[in-house]
């Protein structure tokens, strides 16, 4: 099989706002077909999420206000790097942040995308452990609530109308698969 | 604890192109904060994605060039329903499609979301079993590969680099999770 990539030949920026940039690509396909493909703009800037646990058997989850869906979501604390932040420093602040504790272990979990045939969008996943109270204050527009819920109960979790972010969904079966070989 | 939603005081379209809206939103929380915060607009039209199974470890990926990334990844057969389909149509006629199979049995895993803060693009996620080969010519300009997999060497599978969408990760581990409690 041919892998060598598409090439690009032009990428321009074709509507922008404060927060999204709309990109057409055009695209050569190693086979010589041409395509012209939209995406989003990748951010400049890098996020984080990260799976906190109180113990072997209880992760720390938030529920925020989604405004893309319109309704409350349960989530993990996440957010995107601030100046010079490594992922390790934005989580612990994420974490502080929206759930209100610190982290003195983090270990990355996976790199995850969105939808990478439309979005550059990466997010690091990272277990937090070994937490403890800290909080700092964030900007939501309302206090999030923090709630706990058992990794042994987890298929429940993952049947709620509440629960279907990919990533979050993703982060929490893998947790449970690493704390099942631990 | 104050669980009413924020009011939406006017949403409005900012930018736009092919495929893409970009919206701003101006909310009052019931705390009375008022925030204006941009979304993308959520798609007309839903989407699914499906793993089918060859047999009960075995499962069929393809592997697809993907222009948000700029790279190869593995995923698995996924589209935006057209006219006057349902899910189950819609799965079988990309899994036809994408990866050369049609299913007899299709069963609904989770309706999963991108990213509830910034979109409200859904995806209906269902296993796909009780395969039969049929192709039908899609739209892609370069045929995509077609792997298989086996679920219980999937640990390996989510540690490449070419396998990073949240939505292929969290349908992966929940069809591995549902075959062990079978």
């Amino acid at each position: 099989m041919d892998d060598r990539k598409p090439e690009i030949i032009d990428t321009r920026l074709i509507a922008r706002s404060r927060l999204f940039g709309i990109e057409e690509m055009h695209l050569r396909f190693s086979n010589g077909e041409e395509r012209t493909y939209e995406r989003l703009r990748t951010p400049p800037i890098a996020g984080v999420m990260c799976v906190p646990l109180l113990d072997r058997d209880t992760v720390v989850l938030i529920r925020e206000y989604g405004a893309g869906v319109e309704d409350y979501q349960i989530t993990l604390p996440k957010g995107a790097y601030e100046h010079g932040e490594d992922w390790r420093d934005a989580a612990n602040r994420e974490l502080k942040e929206e759930a209100g504790y610190g982290a003195r272990k983090l270990t990355l979990l996976k790199r995850m995308t969105l939808s990478p045939g439309y979005m550059g969008h990466a997010i690091t996943v990272a277990l937090a452990e070994d937490l403890y109270e800290e909080k700092l204050p964030g900007d939501e527009p309302e206090p999030l609530e923090v709630i706990t819920w058992k990794l042994s109960d987890l298929d429940r979790l993952l049947e709620r109308e509440d629960v279907t972010e990919a990533r979050v969904i993703a982060a929490l079966l893998m947790t449970r698969r690493i704390l099942e070989t631990r």
